[in-house]
């Protein structure tokens, strides 16, 4: 059932002794250079490094216990994986993860911090899907999807439900689009607990399926050409439709675009992003006119980078 | 005159308006690490991004009206030039800042954002103390020296006081040393403000002119071979008595260890630090029986790092 009111506000309690309210900053230079007020939800600082600790941890917490100690499994290029790992270790009961080979590492050494159990698939959705499958069949553990699962997007909600808390009356609310997870929670938490804000995703040119797909009214398929590597999947038959209604606009943005958007965040808001995580304010940048004089938060997603490949995108200015 | 608990009480009362107070963080991971309870207090989000802001601030605001409109002046490899140049602009007097032309861009690019001007010299301290005299004897403005002053000293130890009201009892507390304004001022403010807390600090084995000074008794002189480009410089005659009959012990750490600090604390803290900041939790990683179950405090000195260099720093593990 689509997550309403009374679930997302019972979500955020069943999942608050497992994640931390993470804080909201601001930065007077940024606030100068884009003539708004800009409010930032550090989710890079989000157990596990994401905010995907909020609804992997939710829609675990919901299981039976019977269906809890059969074990956990999903496929998860990253964040996803380890979050699940995490709940897994919480409760006590094993994590299946289905990574494509190609994941980054920090992400791989995470969720075998955490316990969890890694199959290695190429980097294919028909090799993700029948792995998966396999392993569901041995374990019979229960998939817990990435963001195509209401009671992770109903995690996902208390991100912004928090930030509505924290943060003075936003005119504007920006999350990255990739499955949709974060972007669908978001919007189900702006209409029930701050109706006048708009709803808006930064999604990388490259990948713009989400995109297209307000466009068509259909979900279209992704491409895979940006350095957000968390942002490549597809819409799902969940997300898509909460977005369709509730979302307001989709801002694409291009990968140099969010090199210089995850620039000024590393030297200004002095804290660690992944690539994926600038997107949506790469999108205030680019569209400054449409931001300037509001309050505007920014959902920062998350913090998990392969730190060997930072001077590859900062070595051009 | 050397600064006592009245007037580091009084200073941080007078540089409050103009500074952050900055959090500390914790990390589970971290403490599992290292068998102690690590508490990281993070001048990286302080103005001009390191604890220099307070030192710098302090010492212009007790200048006369009349001295102050003279301007301010300086020789800075770095972060004392923001902060200098950030303390002229909040009073609105002219400020000159001396530094070396290898000093770091983004350290360059923040004494322009200020407004400060800046005479550039060859990096030794000969040039840098010449091409300061001239400006000064042309300008009349009035040296506010990176560390060796009293009033520099007194806004560092505000650092630590705020360390000690806002962590539980220390048991420890550490701080990186250079020329040792923070060293000596939080040394102070340890023995006014938590006086059973031992004082200790990390150096750069490259850079160990302080470790040899407290060994041998008398300053000794600095080389230059670390990458942690803020401690570079030596000891003063004000500093170092301080330091002398105040601090417990100063730990030595190689380039290596200091990266090794410095990758745990992007990956673990997600936060951006500087090459010369994570030099004291290096020394607790290096000797971690020595801290293992104590409430131990790092000082977090500052985040100003050219961005294209993280890659090099990272590029091995």
């Amino acid at each position: 059932m689509i997550p309403d009111k009374n679930s997302i506000a019972a979500a955020h309690e069943r999942i608050s002794p497992f994640i931390h309210r993470t804080p909201v900053l601001v930065s007077e230079g940024l606030n100068e250079m884009t003539g708004a007020r800009l409010f930032f939800k550090c989710e890079n600082f989000q157990k596990v490094g994401a905010f995907k600790a909020r609804g992997a941890m939710n829609a675990s917490l919901k299981l039976s216990r019977e269906q809890q100690q059969k074990g956990l499994a999903t496929h998860s290029s990253g964040n996803h994986a380890q979050a699940l790992a995490r709940a897994a270790r919480m409760l006590g009961v094993p994590a299946y993860i289905v990574m494509p080979r190609t994941a980054p590492e920090i992400k791989k050494r995470g969720v075998c911090g955490y316990g969890g159990q890694i199959f290695e698939c190429e980097p294919t959705l028909a090799a993700r899907e029948s792995t998966l499958a396999e392993v569901i069949a041995r374990t019979g553990a229960t998939e817990i999807h990435p963001f195509n699962n209401y009671d992770v997007i109903e995690g996902q909600a208390t991100c912004a439900k928090e930030f509505f808390e924290d943060a003075p009356a936003l005119d504007i609310i920006l999350a990255p689009v990739g499955g949709g997870g974060l972007l669908s929670g978001t919007a189900l938490a702006a209409h029930y607990f701050s109706p006048g804000t708009l709803v808006m995703a930064g999604e990388p040119a490259g990948s713009d399926d989400a995109y297209r797909s307000m466009q068509s009214g259909k979900i279209e398929p992704a491409q895979s050409q940006t350095i957000a590597d968390g942002l490549l999947t597809t819409l799902g038959d969940k997300t898509f439709p909460i977005i369709r209604e509730r979302v307001k606009e989709i801002i694409t943005v291009t990968d140099a675009e969010i090199i210089a958007a995850m620039r000024l965040v590393y030297e200004r808001l002095k804290i660690v992003i992944e690539p994926s995580c600038p997107v949506p304010f790469a999108a205030v940048l680019k569209q400054r006119e449409k931001f300037a004089g509001k309050n505007v938060g920014i959902i920062l997603s998350g913090g998990n980078v392969d730190l060997e490949k930072l001077g590859t995108f900062f070595s051009t200015k």
